[in-house]
This record gives structure tokens, sequence and C-alpha cells, in this order.
């Protein structure tokens, strides 16, 4: 077959259960998979079939989320002890918030850079999807790059799935580069979106390849939801905002490379530059998402590099049948060089990331619910906006139809501070708070982002805080009130 | 004189009143100055005397905190409408705290990249601090770089003050090195603590030179403490832990290059190192305190990259009376490159810098007491911390005669997010946090860095909270409790 081109390794081809009996009680497994695309599949699979049997824990790490409901499978057959860098999955978040599975939320540039310090225990085995073994006995990956390559090199053995619901037309899509190492590490040489700077496989010696399985299931379909009046809201106050940096002569029309990240909010928001002014843009991101490729055929998008294409299934066969239209306008690369620091601040990003709430200083809570609970996790939120030209956060003005305003007194859970927030939008109104010390930083929010029902009360909290004075002022008896209310009440305000 | 090395710029001499008369009510004004080293002296002084008779508003940008009580005068003369990035005076501290003064408070890398993408209004003058002018019409700073060269280039008029009391020998120790414009921006090439990658001196267009003042007025001694017994018990634990490393083959015995914060805490653990078994240690970092040069005179230290040289009256003399002696050993750089997050990540720094506060989750509070009056200043800890090898945070584990405890439940302002922080440590002991979830930091954090009058209250409000569940359990109703307590009753904790 042409999928494995290396004729002395056809003999390591198994079953998913025989290849799943490598993977031992208490090891540390690395799998491919980012934000639903190119997780192995069979595997894991196998390995929760086998751990309801027999009780079995691991360490499992990946890219990002998995499709497939794999977390779910592993969680509920009690296999993870530990889970990191991200999840997306309800069964999972469930076990994570009831202290079952120990979740180490992370920067997604960062996983890979701690094992190879050895801040982190290296995986002992590697399970990556593939389009194809190469005749030196390199991997092919999927839909996703994300952190397989080093987990690849790290591991002392490597599971490869062989996943045939894949175009093999994908190879040739992917730029594999890995850091050299410290001390004495060099540039990473990126210094263009399109520029080629690895190889189009992952290099490992292939005597590591301890099992091969044939497998043949897609990836799960994206949850994005369609553009709605809100979300179409928040488009259009940042179109408008991009034409004024325009005119102000802070950016061309070609704006600068784009980052979205996951999600409804952000695919919309994209969605939105299909009928803007703008020309020739590019993107610089982590997933490729409906979007990327609605702005390609619209003739806008010139170029895109992420780490995983996750589609709809509205867009998922017109794109794989058709991948010779797209593949001159992508690349996928590893998540630490698509989340790199050098590179984002390098190449002047414009990232637009989701927040859950934001407060009344520019503070985003990108993770917790109530402070407490988590939802999915960091993701690459933090590596785009400490280091993007513009970072920007969104989200709609209110959720459960108006008990809950997403912006607030204080956020319960910081994981972006005022430093790095210069953009927030709302489908109320944007937020410009560049240059902007704390107390002009809240008038300009509450004027701008929040929805009127809650406007008063939050004005009213500002200049009782301000009156008590401080740099950022706050009235620590009241700042989570509204978390309160909403965990006793069931609403931020009581009505 | 050779000092001003261009005759044709020796008719721009004149008085400090003289020059002063080129800021105008309403400019923006970068000067010279990070960490009481190297900042313009004269200019500002003669601003707030004037504007004492002429009302007479600025934007005040500098590298970071100003000496010789500039700060205080031109505060109290009310010139300040607007200060950037950093300051560490107690009158200046006051007016921002009280809503007068517009504090901006960044990370020190990015001051100058906001200036160069126009998202802050470009100085309109720039005042900067040298110990010569070289024939090309450049400018050589003094004991420190900062943000000067950026001010210089980016400001359409400069006004030089020479100043006498610098050794002129300072000429040479300089390493200007200004990153090329987006979208062409190619990596910064600094590979090694001890390169040289740009000019002696700030290139500019010497017809910028609109006045040179000469003045003769020394830098303000650092106000950095000896160390104490805590200091020294921090000293021991994170020495113990680097020892442990070391040993774990995670790091040689030369450790990685060093970056500690600015203050007595800091400098007290740096000093520690030089009773250590470590070897041919080398600093990256921003300050070069007292202990750079015990830790030069012991043998220990190699070679030092930093932003700035701040002295205590004990060691000024001595080391710039001497600076022969240690001039092959140093470097100082624009702030951007030694806060630089590619640079860090790159080296893989060693991040040493001091908390308010943290909480049993690792988040980490640098600048506002009680949540809302701000202290100095975020400065450079999220430059080093967010990208360092490791990210190391120090304090006392309890302040104001045990009133307060530096352990918190939930930290009143967020600084640095738990992602961001690997190691805290007290005088108590030390907690490595790499690879654990926030239920396993809490306990962590609480077994070895909490004084005892506080661990029994931290570990049952954390119990509590772990038994109503979450990824990060918190009681919102009492997560600020210890800081509403001092607040209102000068204790966290009844008695």
């Amino acid at each position: 077959m042409n999928r494995v081109r290396r004729p002395d390794l056809l003999d390591k081809v198994m079953s998913a259960q025989d290849a799943a009996l490598l993977i031992e009680d208490g090891m540390t497994v690395g799998m491919s998979g980012f934000t639903r695309a190119g997780e192995a599949k069979a595997v894991p699979q196998a390995l929760a079939e086998r751990a309801r049997m027999q009780p079995l824990q691991i360490t499992l790490m990946t890219g990002a989320s998995l499709g497939n409901d794999l977390d779910k499978q592993l969680t509920e057959a009690g296999v993870l002890a530990r889970r990191m860098p991200f999840q997306v999955d309800s069964t999972l978040r469930k076990a994570i918030n009831e202290g079952q599975v120990m979740f180490i939320d992370q920067h997604l540039s960062e996983t890979v850079e701690q094992l190879r310090n050895h801040q982190l225990k290296l995986p002992d085995i590697a399970v990556i999807e593939a389009v194809a073994i190469t005749e030196q006995g390199h991997i092919v990956p999927t839909t996703s790059v994300g952190n397989s390559a080093s987990f690849a090199v790290f591991a002392k053995r490597i599971i490869v799935e062989i996943n045939m619901a894949h175009n093999p037309n994908l190879e040739g899509l992917h730029d594999i580069y890995i850091p050299t190492y410290r001390p004495t590490r060099t540039p990473i040489p990126l210094v263009e979106v399109e520029q080629r700077i690895g190889s189009n496989a992952i290099v490992i010696d292939p005597a590591k390849i301890a099992a091969i399985v044939i497998t043949n299931q897609p990836d799960s379909p994206s949850t994005v939801l369609p553009p709605d009046a809100e979300t179409q809201g928040i488009a259009d106050h940042l179109i408008n905002f991009f034409k004024a940096e325009v005119d102000a002569g802070r950016m061309t029309n070609e704006l600068g490379p784009l980052q979205a990240g996951i999600g409804s909010i952000a695919n919309a928001v994209m969605c939105g530059l299909i009928d803007s002014p703008f020309e020739n843009l590019s993107m610089y991101s982590e997933v490729l998402q409906d979007s990327t490729f609605d702005l390609i055929d619209a003739g806008k998008l010139r170029f895109a590099s992420g780490s995983s294409i996750t589609l709809s299934g509205r867009r998922n066969a017109d794109v794989f049948d058709n991948l010779d239209r797209y593949k001159q306008k992508l690349v996928l690369r590893p998540q630490e060089i698509s989340n790199h620091p050098e590179v984002v601040r390098r190449l002047g990003i414009i990232g637009i990331n989701t927040a859950l709430e934001f407060d009344i200083y520019g503070n985003v809570n990108s993770t917790h619910v109530g402070g407490t609970r988590m939802m999915n996790g960091i993701g690459g939120s933090g590596d785009f906006a400490r280091n993007a030209h513009l970072a920007i956060f969104v989200t709609k003005s209110i959720a459960k139809a108006g008990a809950i305003s997403s912006v607030v007194p204080m956020v319960s859970h910081v994981d972006h501070t005022e430093h790095d927030v210069d953009i927030l939008v709302t489908e109320q109104g944007l937020a410009d708070l560049r240059g902007l010390a704390p107390r002009e930083r809240a008038r300009t929010i509450i004027e701008n982002c929040v929805h009127p029902d809650f406007r008063a009360p939050l004005l009213d909290y500002f200049e009782r805080a301000c009156a008590k004075g401080g740099h950022t002022p706050h009235l620590l008896r009241e700042a989570m009130s509204w978390h309160i209310n909403l965990e006793e009440c069931g609403r931020m305000l009581a009505s």
C-alpha cells in the first residue's frame, strides 16, 4: 500500500486492540489531535474498552481537544488520571470540576517547550494519526499537526494510525519545524505567513514505530453555529474599527495577519470580513475554520497558516474533496510554531479571541464559570493576546436571556490581564483601550460594551469605587457580588 | 570638549531653563531613565520650576522609574497629566491612586513597540542623558538605555543632557539594537547573553538635536536593603532547588541566564549565589544591582546583560571608578531587547521576581495593594515570567508583623496568572508547581510557603471550597474576606 511506503514497517500493522496493549497503567501518552481534527481514533477507543474490564490510568497529552467523543469515552472508562493542555468535552469537564481528573490548563505553545526542558514527564508512547508513512519512515500527519511532532520525537515508542478516510493529498500541506535545544537555540526563521521552514513529515527514527493501525473514520464536524444578529453586530463594530485604523494610517488595507480563536463568535467575525473593503488578507492562526475557506472562496484571503483544519459538516467534503483548490494557500504547523510568542510578536498579528466575561478595567476571564468551574481551557488565547499587534476580545454583552452580564465589576478569574487587552467588542459596541489608564478604561468599557440593563449599575459601582480611591478602584465587599447573586439567585442583579 | 565631538552642535549648548522651554503644554515627552539610573536631570527639574509659575501638563514616558526625586517634583508642580510605563515615587503614587495622574502600567518591553506601531502617541520631544555625542552626532547613553534609543528615533526634537558626573568610560558599554519594522521584521539575532548586535550609540539625525545641556549630578543611589534572615531563607530554599535541578539533569552547574527583579528580596537571592556551588553564571536581566558586581567579584558571574546599572551608595563609586575591571563583562541594551519575549524564550531564562501576594492556586499580584492601590507597576516581571524557563516569584510569607499573609485565598489583583508561575518561594519553603493541576498547586503552596499562623485557615478555606467543587475551587463569599478584614480591621484574620 502507498500509505506505508517503507516495506519493513508493514509487519508492524496490527489491530487497535493489540496496539493499545503497548499502553500500560501509569504511562504518559502523547496523542495527536487539535480542536477535533486529526486525533488518533482507534487506539484510544480500544484503550477505553480495555479499561472497562481492567483498571488503567494514564496521563494524556494532546494538541488540544479531541473529536469522536474520545475524551468522553476515556473519562467514562476511568482512563484519565491527568489531562493536558486543553479539552472541550462535557463529560471530561464534569470530571475535572469534580476533581476526579487532574487537568493542567496550558498556553498551547508551551506544552512541548516544557517537555523539551524536562519540566514535565516525557511521553512514554505517542499515538499519531497519519495519512502516510514515507519511504524514510517519517510520519505525515492528517488534518492537524498540534503537538504530534514533538510527542513522536520525545516518545520511546510510536503507534501510527493510518486513517484511510483522509485524502492522501493532505501530504505536502504540513511544515514541521522543531526549535533547536537551549542553550544553543537559534531564531525561528519564519518571517512571513506563507513561509515554509521545516519538513513535510515528522522526522523520527522508524525503529521507534512499534505499531501501525489502519483506520477509516472521519474527524468529527465542528460545532460552530451560524452568525446571528449579535455576532453580526460584533463583526460590524470590528470592521468599522479596522476601517478607522486604515484611515488613520496605522494599518494597510491588507490589515495584519489574522488569528481567530475557536468557536462561533470568532468564526462569525471572520465571516464578516467577506463583505468588507479589505483585500489580500492573511491568517496566522491555530484553527482554520469554515470562515477561512469562505474567505478564500470570496477571493479575500491570500494565505492561511494554522495548526489544524476543523470544519462543519457543510464544509468538510467540499474542502477535502477539492483540496487542490486550496492547497497552495494553506500550511499546517506544529502548535508551538503557530502560537509561538516570537513569531506572533514579529508578524504583528491581529488576535481575535472569545471572552467568557471581562471586567470594567479590561481583565478577561476565558475559562472559569463563576471563578471555579472550568469550561475548556485558555488554549492559545494567551499566546496570541500577549504579543499581538492588536489583542481583541469579543463576547455577547449578556447571556442566559439577560440573567448574566458579560461585563462585571471584577472578573471571577483572570486569564488575560488588562496589560494584554487592547480592544473589547460586544454587539453593543467597541472599546478601544490603547494607552488608557484604568479609570479611563472603565468609562470606555461601560459606555461602549455593556448591555443597557447593566450600564447604570456598573457605572454606579465604578463611581462609588472611585470615591474610595485607588489606581484601579474597587469595592472589595461588592466586587464579586454579581457572581454571588448569580450563584445564589440565578441572576446577577436582583430584578 | 570631547563630550560633544561634533563641533557644529556646540552652539546648541544652553541652560536647562532654555532647553525646557522647548517643552510645551500638552506635549508628549520621552525621557531617559530606568530604575533610578541615567535619567535626564536638569531639564525635568527646570520644567517643574517653570510649571510652578505657569501651568503646564505633559504626558511623560520614561524607561522605568526616575531618581533624584524627579517624579516627586514633577507631580508636585502638576506637570504630569499622564505617566508611563513604571514609577516608584511615593508622591506620584499618591497622585495616581487619587486619580490625578493617569498612569499606564505596561510590560516594559512593550512601550516602544506600541509607539512604533502608532498605538500610542509618539513623543514630540526626547530628553536623553548622555556621556557624549559622537563625531557622527550619535548619542552615547549613561547608566541606562531604557527606552532612550526609540524615544530619540521617534521624537521630532531631542534635548541631550551631557552629565559630567558620569565616567566617560561608560562609552562602549551599550549595545543599541532596534527591531526592524513590520511587516518585514526579521528575527532579533541575539542568541547568547554576551552577544553584541547593535551600535555603541543611539543613531539619529544630529539635526534633531535641539539643545544640549551640561549637567553634573550623580544618579540617586538604590534603596536596596541588605539581606536579612527571611531573604536569606528564601535564597537558601532557591539554591537547594537549583541543586536538585542540576542533580536531576535539568540544568547544568552554570544554571541558565538569570534575571532578577528590582528590590531587596531579589537582590538578596542573587547575593545568596555567592556561596553556592554554581559556577560561570550569566545574567540576562533589566537592572544590574549590587549583587551583580558582588557575583563578578566573587568570580561566580561571567557576564551580565541589563538595561541599567543601579547601585547603592556603598557600591557606586567602587564600580564606576573602576569600570575597566567590569566593562568586558557587561552590556546595557534597550529594555525592549533586555526584556523581549523572543529572546527570553530563546535563551531559557530563570526569572526571579518579587510578588506582593499570591494565592493558593499560584496567581500573583505584583502591583495592587488591596486590589486597588498601585505600588509601582508590573515592570518587566511579565516579560520574563511568561516566557522564562523557570518563572520564580519570591516574597516573605507575612508582612506588617503578621497582620498580613502574603498567601491569600484569592489575590485581589492578578498580574501573573497561574499559567505563568512555576515556582513560589517564601522563607517558609518552596512550592514547585510545574505540571500540577490547581488542587495540587493549592496543597503544595499551603504546605510549603504559608506562615504557620495562616496555614490552618488557608487549608480550611481550600477544603471547604473543594467540597463545593470546581477546577479551581473558591468560595466567592469568602475569597476576598482576608483583604476586607485587613481594610476594615487592620488584620487579615481576627485574632
